[in-house]
C-alpha cells in the first residue's frame, strides 16, 4: 500500500470551512494510509485537481486514489472530477502521466449512507436544541 | 421530544443520488427521534426549504431543528438556509409562521469532522483499489 497514494477530494469554498475539514480529515485518513496522502480541491481553493495530481510526481506511486469527500454521487463525482483528473468518466479509472511516469488513477465512491453519517447527524441535531 | 420536529436538508441535485442518501439517512434519524422527521432541498429538488417547514404545519410541534447533510460550513449553510428558512443569519434561528402558528426554527451544524467520516473515507479508498 507503500505505492498507493491517496488524492483527497474537496468541493472547495470562498470560506474557509471546506478547506478545514479536509485537511482534518486527510490528517486522520494518513494516519491509517501507508503511502502519501495529498488534498486538492474541485472548485475555489488550491491545490486544484491537477495541482493534487502533479504533487505526487517523484512518491514512487503506481496508483492514485481520487477520494471524493462528497456525500453522494453529482455532477461533480461523476462527471466534472473524472474529467479533471484526465480518466474516462463511465470507468472512473484510467492511466495519467504524472511527473512523466504512467500512473493508474482511480475514483473512489463518495461516502454515501452510513449508520455512522446518521448517528453523526442526530448528535448535530440535538446539540441544537441543547 | 415529539414536539421537536427536524428537517433534514440536502444541497439537491439534477442527478438522482443526493435526493436517495438524505432520505435514507432520514429514515435512520426517525429511528432514532421520536418526533417528525422531514426533509428538504436546497436547490433543484421538492420539497424545497419552504415547503419543507409548510410541511410541519398540524404537526404540533413547537420547535423544527433544520439539519443539513453537509459535511461543512460554507455559503449554504451560512448564507443560504438561514435566508430561506427566513430566520437570522448570524444567530441562525429565529421565529417563523408554520400553519399559523409561530414555531422557533433553529440550525444545526454540519457534520463536520469526526473520526467515523475519516474512517467511512478510508473504506471507500479500500473498495476503490480492491
Amino acid at each position: 500500500m507503500k505505492d498507493v497514494g491517496i488524492l483527497v477530494l474537496g468541493h472547495g469554498s470562498s470560506l474557509p470551512y471546506n478547506r478545514e475539514l479536509v485537511e482534518s480529515l486527510a490528517k486522520m485518513i494518513s494516519k491509517n494510509h501507508p503511502g502519501p496522502v495529498r488534498t486538492a480541491y474541485l472548485n475555489m481553493n488550491h491545490p486544484n485537481i491537477q495541482e493534487g495530481l502533479e504533487s505526487f510526481a517523484g512518491a514512487k506511486v503506481n496508483k492514485v486514489v481520487a477520494l471524493p469527500l462528497f456525500l453522494a454521487h453529482g455532477v461533480h463525482t461523476r462527471q466534472d472530477i473524472p474529467r479533471e483528473l484526465g480518466v474516462d468518466e463511465q470507468k472512473r479509472r484510467g492511466r495519467v502521466l504524472i511527473g512523466g511516469d504512467e500512473v493508474e488513477v482511480v475514483c473512489a465512491e463518495p461516502l454515501g449512507v452510513d449508520e455512522c453519517i446518521a448517528a453523526l447527524a442526530c448528535k448535530r441535531a440535538e446539540e441544537a436544541i441543547r
